[in-house]
């Protein structure tokens, strides 16, 4: 049987040295780190986790919190939360982490789920997936003695038990619209769903600036996600008050696609208004004509989230993730009429 | 301190019963459970994992096998397995068991990873998403001392050791194929890309023998996932050889959507062929035409191979999921020439 004394010993550090490097210590080196880690490779050391757990309560599990289900289908068809989680889930494998998911149906559900897992004790740092105001789980959470941090908009500032990481969406909104103006579109319309998310809100608000930065006007057209025929109205509507729009930017890939279909309904041809959107998922690629999109890097967001937290040492951080635009068959140059 | 006697008190049960519910014994009838996981909950009692873990090496947590990613993309872009995920992580929750992620980019790391998982003590009962011929990930599981439940295709019997839940694919593609002839469709061809995935293979079998049934031909298609200039070529061929083809049954629903692009190329109406798929993902919603698609009911998929693998008694079983084929635009009733 290996020992963490065999592992200090081929290392050439003090087992206490070692014991720290499997408690992913901040007082240890990164360099140490590496040697050690080398060391329990080659020797196929595996750490005895319900010993360690028991003696020292020491947690070896990144807890990921999902959003409350309370549509079904709304993860499912999110692919970002799976790229997400696939980016956690490739750093703590890196630092010998297990990942946990932490669901339920309703927030009560998920206090009581989250509450097993601390008092389990193997979990003390945890990464929530979603980012809303007031919400009753993350407040729970902060009452609590773990290490939080959070994907998306920070809410009030970091703190030693809580950092932010996010796109910079204040900024992507600006690049979109500059994008747009480049390419000599300059009647642009932002076309939304909620603007209480602040995602959206965020990237309207960069667009905006930019827009009053020209001197152009800025518009602003509110969709349903759900009520196409409503949808239908609203967009004939606007382009009869609006009949100088030359390009919509959407605030996510899906609703760009939703505008397409409306093009088709009210018989104005796919390629009459330049599109770009964000996320570019996979229906970018698949809509007609294909959309240019931003891409956010949620496997990035990810890593970087499981890397905050593994070493959380008490520094208050909001992290941003770059972002970039991803040029496709929805945005040609802007044909100036002869 | 609440413990497990005040739980067996106020359940009317003795300790080793209830400690039995919580280690979940498929000696201890339903009805029992029930009242004893009532008991814990009104005591608010939780058992300490770690504690139990050490003393009966007692695994209380469910590994979740994810394909092995060499492929940055494809997990985040296949939506099925975040459905997959959240209805094991459901079933799991319920019963007080923890859901951990077993992932890696290599099978070797992936290999190294379940190694450290199982000798940890919290892990013996593991689902694969996939289902892969001659993997050595799972093969590798097979020699270890823990049950498995695969969601897939199974590749010989069930054991004791190991079960399988998967949609009846075979059965599915009788049904797209005896939905369209009932539109009034006789000459259909089955577009695929690999008919090394089982998956296919039997959704081609169960359409080519309903064909044959119907003393109507059999048309196979092959198409590339990546390559759309030697799509376009294939297609364009295919339909000079084929000028009496009325339909196409694709392998998925991205399939699909790639064909309605290729028509687009070829200046085909969008209506000119019906098209119907499987997976009803958000793509078949977002296709113009929408896609009629096989709704496959991952979630349900996900919580047969919880329940599965959390009561697996030693009975050998391959479980199958219901499939839905939900009618869209793309498969209108054939217009007879008059």
């Amino acid at each position: 049987m290996v020992t963490i004394r065999d592992v200090a010993k081929l290392a050439g550090v003090s087992p206490s040295t070692a014991s720290r490097v499997m408690n992913d210590s901040a007082m240890i080196s990164e360099a140490t780190k590496q040697r050690v880690r080398q060391a329990m490779k080659e020797l196929d050391y595996s750490p005895n986790y319900s010993a360690r757990n028991l003696v020292k309560r020491h947690a070896n599990t990144i807890g990921i919190v999902l959003p409350v289900r309370e549509n079904q289908d709304f993860l499912g068809n999110n692919p970002f939360f799976m790229q997400l989680i696939q980016g956690i889930a490739s750093v703590c494998t890196e630092h010998q982490f297990m990942v946990s998911l932490a669901t339920g149906r309703t927030e009560e559900e998920m206090m009581t789920n989250l509450q097993n897992l601390i008092r389990s004790g193997h979990i003390a740092k945890f990464i929530f997936l979603y980012s809303k105001k007031n919400d009753p789980v993350f407040q729970f959470m902060l009452e609590q003695d773990v290490a939080c941090v959070v994907v998306g908009q920070s809410y009030g500032q970091p703190t030693s038990q809580v950092a932010f990481v996010d796109n910079d969406n204040y900024r992507a909104g600006q690049d979109v619209a500059t994008f747009l103006l480049d390419k000599g579109y300059t009647q642009i319309c932002y076309a939304y769903t909620d603007m209480n998310e602040l995602v959206q809100a965020d990237r309207y608000a960069g667009y905006e600036e930019v827009m009053r930065d020209h001197q152009r006007p800025s518009y602003a057209m509110m969709l349903s996600r759900v009520d196409s025929e409503k949808n239908e109205q609203t967009l004939r509507s606007f382009l009869q008050k609006n009949r100088q729009i030359q390009a919509f930017i959407t605030c996510d890939d899906a609703m760009a696609i939703r505008l397409q279909k409306l093009f088709k309904a009210l018989k104005i041809s796919s390629r009459r208004y330049a599109i770009i959107s964000f996320n570019n998922s996979v229906l970018a690629e698949m809509a007609m004509p294909s959309l240019s999109s931003v891409e956010i890097f949620p496997m990035e967001l990810g890593q970087t989230a499981a890397r905050l937290v593994l070493n959380q040492t008490g520094q208050e951080e909001i992290a941003h993730i770059t972002h970039e635009i991803i040029e496709r068959d929805s945005t040609p140059n802007l044909q100036q009429p002869s």
